[in-house]
């Protein structure tokens, strides 16, 4: 379907080999499948949320960003194949950018083996002023799980 | 927070400006809350997903597409700003790119005057082989109401 | 099915043949439906919750309880028939009890003319050390849209 | 809270110390979550029904039944503990009532050893024409893990 349609923001063979820092690992539900008895397309953002969810709390997040806000400014999703009920979806996430104020996380979705989602997400950290700087501690932790980065850096101490 | 993230995909510009020419109004359900006490990013997909039902129908694709399947092959999302509980959401769709076998629907999401999501969706048309190539009434109907038909051909009949 | 099920506790002739003083008017969602194409029973609690949230604004609740919360303690649902996709339900709502810490809404719902469900919840309000006697003014709301008040007390002004 | 409110339909002392026959591991979603930061009342009835699932599962009953459809007739909740993200919910399921054409399930939902929800619901199987006679082979199944059997008919072969 990829020719066709206008999906081309990710980099779908780099993520297919990348060796993800963070993996979750989140059970479907009967309540996520639609009337075409697949999982349906909004229940996607959930399971991913869910995943970002031990993602966030894997580099410490919540504690680095005290008292400010994440606010998802960004997603995108590439639906590659259909996942279905019941059985396990395996996420791993993984920093693909690191901005000012926002960084962004790539995800896919594992069903047996095989990759069923692409999906790319910008957080953006706020104060009551809006968009904040990130924390240098919080930039620290995201440095350390750059995509690519043990490529680029292979003698870094990550 | 746009020079800082990687949403660029959408014209904002034009949608900002765009006469839609379906308009769905969705109510917000204390469901949607989350804990910060907005909407929560993962129910804008089903908003979105609402609408574009109530589009689908104002083209006729259930029946032009027949036995086929209308499968989501990409979601897009800028979160340009909160939406909120309780009130409706007022949401646009237009068709952005018609492909061979696939289209693409862009919406935005206002509530109260303000347009607080940008949206693209693609949709595949399915048989039991994969995508297949989008039947020619349905076509005819995407073109109709194709983003920028007007001014690209403004003596068309729509 | 009522002679061979256990479902008994709410008084149907009476709930079919009242009047309600709050009646809400809730848009079914795609997301609602499940692989047998109906409103799945669990997206049902979503609605009546909507519901009881007009209910509560009708009833003055936010305000009259200041800083304690509204908890759900007791949800009975009886599924008389199936609700369908796309269409609105008419949700009444009616208080059938008022206790010392809680009270008692009975629901209807209604779609095309025809009740479909019966719902009954118990609310019960809390302060930091459990479950407090209602509000005075709360107390007074509820005493005025009690289910069979009309009856009881008939030059009761309401 | 129970004194104050019409809560009595079950057993809570005998499901408190009743041995599940099945009993299914729930994980707890962010998207669960309400503004008041527990899971939302309405939530919990997604939570049974994934454990339901595993019971029906567990019981044979989607090949038992064939072509007719399992339908909810009826579904009480008891809150009693608040139930909180992140963490797992065990749910255990029994059935507790064998009628002609329906039968009931009661299930508790523990979270860190306290059971949190107590739960009944009523399913129906219905064909064509509505509610139909529980196929012998179900009733069967669901006579081995009737709730108190094991005490009233200790020398059974179950």
């Amino acid at each position: 379907m990829r020719e066709d349609t206008p999906l081309s923001r990710m980099d779908r063979e780099t993520l297919d080999k990348t060796v993800f820092p963070v993996v979750a690992t989140i059970a479907t539900r009967f309540d996520d499948v639609d009337v075409q008895g697949h999982i349906n397309n909004a229940a996607v953002p959930v399971i991913l949320q869910e995943a970002r969810v031990e993602f966030n709390k894997a580099i410490d997040l919540p504690a680095l960003i005290g008292t400010m806000r994440p606010l998802i400014a960004g997603l995108t999703i590439e639906y590659a194949a259909e996942l279905l009920y019941p059985g396990n979806v395996e996420i791993g996430s993984v920093v693909s950018r690191i901005g000012r104020t926002s960084f962004t996380i790539q995800q896919t979705a594992r069903q047996n083996g095989q990759v069923a989602i692409y999906a790319e997400t910008t957080l953006v950290v706020a104060d009551e002023n809006g968009a904040a700087p990130l924390p240098e501690g919080l930039r620290k932790n995201l440095n350390r799980i750059l995509l690519g980065q043990a490529t680029q850096e292979p003698h870094g101490h990550v």
